[in-house]
């Protein structure tokens, strides 16, 4: 009798996940990124991916795919040499429906799909967004999709300018596209050969501006960047735009500050070079700590406090709604403003003179905690298993968890148990905040009569 | 004519600083406990506290007057040696200052100092006080002293009886007041000399059931120990107790069993000894954390991943009111709660059937965040100062933030800055939270009809 009931239950069960995952968004997301996480592992693990011929096991395919897909950057094999020009398309579509879908997505759930949103909410929104209603959806992801691909288009023709010095053109468009892809994405793979990264164009200021301007532009999210086409239609800017820009950049000139001030005589990192070597070299290193992944210096050398700062980066990462990872700007903001009104005994968060809503605030704050919680849990398990200075070990849950692909080197020396984590911090780290910050839906909140009511889209 | 204004300046300048510190509670605290430093840390450096006759440095004398006033425990000299008995009995009545003057503060503040409770808030908490009135305020403060110094009388007893076999009773009875003051009051200063701490006593039943006994009792808080005295008269025990008695069970025994199987096998720890010593000091270990500060095993043998969760140990700490640190069971309570609460899609954090008010969640995610940023600054700050491995460093900065006194081996090679910036976390440590807490007043609940609502001591 049991066994003639199997099947039956087989089928209820699937039934039960399928009505589970799809009962909201953020489910269906989860669900979506696996599938195509899994689907890249298959590709990936094909010999016709691979120069060799040879077949990737499937853990190390999946790993990949999903640095890949959740736009990390964490590489075990060089992608150069490794993979075939197939592997390397593999990656790259990977990459993009990663960047672009989870961008669209974001989107989406900050517009129409969080529940208990407000209609009030929904309409500043769309305003900023210059969207006159909910039908124009659809108009809303091919703009996000046209954003992105005409950021790329350019990087690529700015990239393919340099590379054809160095390379014949047809291989320059290549490693152009690839690299605009990557660089945008915030995905920080990169054909350089040997795990170098782009320590070989450290002092080429022109590759370090288009870099760190594909990595900035990818890491503002698309609410920002819509913001900033319409610029001139409109002559103001919302405040989720403002504090975006003013958090990134702050964060970019104090971060690069800090890196200049504690490496300066550190001759095994930027100590031997000129000061404005020093300069560019500490600007793109505080850069791609907001989640790029390409370096210009070899993080090994840097000093104990700046690998750990360099760590407090990651961690905060890049905008909402973005290619890029970390608790957000936005999120960011909200703390610190929260530190400041409690330190001059006020009430409220207020951010460019309008206030958030006490449960803006609590969400930051929890969505911060439970984020730290996911790393140093990710950091408790890697320090059972890996065989590292702690502090590495630190690093790599930090830079899995924010999707930086930053690494100390103990990417190439992962245990089974180690990858398995990474690949677990790297998806929960991509899809978390998000998934996080709509479950923890914004309540109705109190009347009184205080500073007007900013909007703010957190994590 | 600016000259004759100086001294009206002053006297201004003064009376100011008096009127800021005197217009709050937690302002009064702060500057009783800088003022009882600086005079513990001027006695100290004196000639007459050491056993040699030397004159301390002043920031030596401050940091272990700071180390004794916040019963921390980290220690520059070795307390039994260094130290004359004047030495001694001035570090005594710094920790009894340090550990009963605190815990009657903390009482008070949660009773009736803090700004905006409400009246039947005040009565709940007299009422688990058996408190009938405002007016028994004095008799509260007697029950405190009464019942810390009954405790430490039978812990002194308890010692007493176990070093009167190994030295004179005189010496005895002057080690058995010493230590049970140090342990009851959560300090983590010994006699032991060398900087063995207990490892002497690692498979002593009997002096680990005493010491464990008096860590454990300490870091419950007064309001605990009240209720748990008073049991027979009531029946029945407060949320705050029951929350209490069952997160401290809960990590203790989680804690030994996570540091049983980490070290189970590590041959420089625990791994030769025979199981139910290995259990013993897996126990004390965990158990040390709370708080306590006194150790059976040399914590630099322990493996990495040990280390580190000691340090979530100690971040979490001991209880509300009490003599011990961290940010506290309760906070640690409404922490895990919140999460079961999100995992669950509920919106209430639910502890023993109770509700707890929305503030109160966010009053402990706040705290925990600002706690974390503070050990992380503090670890920042360490970093740059001081050149020894990161998870030396980090230990070093949890251990003081959360008053805890384990070390490995830091304190003893600190640099001044190093010095300084551990007295500034071991201070901000024990008064942080607390004052932090009432300074994010609860505000008026709104009118819904859910669970009932339950009280907790946060901080
Ligand atoms: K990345
Ligand atoms: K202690």
């Amino acid at each position: 009798m049991h066994d003639l009931e199997y099947p039956y239950e087989v089928t209820s069960l699937i039934k039960k996940a399928v009505r589970w995952f799809s009962a909201s968004p953020p489910r269906t997301l989860l669900l979506g990124f696996s599938f195509i996480i899994f689907l890249g592992a298959l590709l990936l693990s094909l010999p016709i991916s691979s120069v060799s011929g040879q077949t990737m096991s499937f853990i190390d395919a999946l790993f990949t795919s999903t640095s890949a897909t959740c736009v990390t950057g964490l590489v075990l094999f060089d992608t150069g040499a490794y993979f075939s020009t197939f592997g390397h398309w593999v990656i790259l579509l990977l990459i993009q429906i990663g960047g672009i879908g989870f961008m669209t997505m974001a989107t989406l759930f900050a517009l129409i799909l969080r529940r208990r949103i407000s209609l009030k909410e929904r309409l500043i929104l769309q305003e900023s967004l210059n969207q006159g209603s909910i039908e124009g959806l659809v108009r809303l992801v091919r703009k996000v999709i046209f954003y992105a691909l005409a950021l790329e288009t350019v990087g690529a023709i700015l990239y393919t300018i340099r590379f054809s010095i160095d390379m014949p053109l047809g291989r320059a468009m290549y490693h152009g596209v690839f690299h605009s892809i990557s660089i945008f994405n915030n995905a920080g793979f990169d054909l350089s050969g040997d795990f170098t990264s782009f320590s070989k164009y450290s002092s080429d200021l022109y590759m370090n501006i288009v870099s760190m301007g594909l990595i900035i532009l990818g890491g503002f999210g698309f609410i920002v960047l819509a913001d900033l086409f319409d610029w001139k239609k409109k002559w103001k800017f919302s405040l989720h735009t403002k504090v975006v820009l003013s958090v990134s950049a702050a964060l970019i000139v104090v971060g690069a500050l800090i890196i200049l001030i504690f490496e300066f005589t550190n001759s095994r990192s930027i100590g031997e070079e000129g000061f404005g070597q020093k300069v560019l070299m500490s600007f793109f290193q505080s850069v791609t700590t907001r989640s790029g992944g390409v370096t210009t210096v070899d993080i090994t050398e840097f000093r104990q406090a700046t690998q750990f700062f360099i760590i407090i980066l990651m961690f905060i990462g890049a905008s909402p709604g973005s290619t890029g990872g970390g608790i957000k700007t936005t999120t960011f903001a909200v703390l610190v403003g929260a530190v400041l009104a409690m330190i001059r005994g006020k009430e409220d968060v207020v951010l460019f003179r309008l206030r958030l809503a006490q449960e803006r605030v609590y969400k930051a704050v929890t969505v911060t905690l439970f984020c730290i919680g996911i790393v140093l849990l990710g950091t408790l398990v890697l320090s059972t298993t890996e065989d590292a200075a702690f502090l590495k070990i630190l690093f790599e849950a930090t830079s899995a968890f924010g999707t930086v692909g930053l690494s100390m080197g103990l990417t190439g020396d992962l245990t089974l148990a180690g990858k398995l984590t990474i690949i677990f911090l790297m998806f929960i780290g991509r899809l978390g905040p998000l998934t996080l910050t709509y479950a923890l839906g914004p309540k109705p909140g109190r009347v009184l009569y205080r500073h007007a009511e900013g909007k703010i889209i957190i994590g």
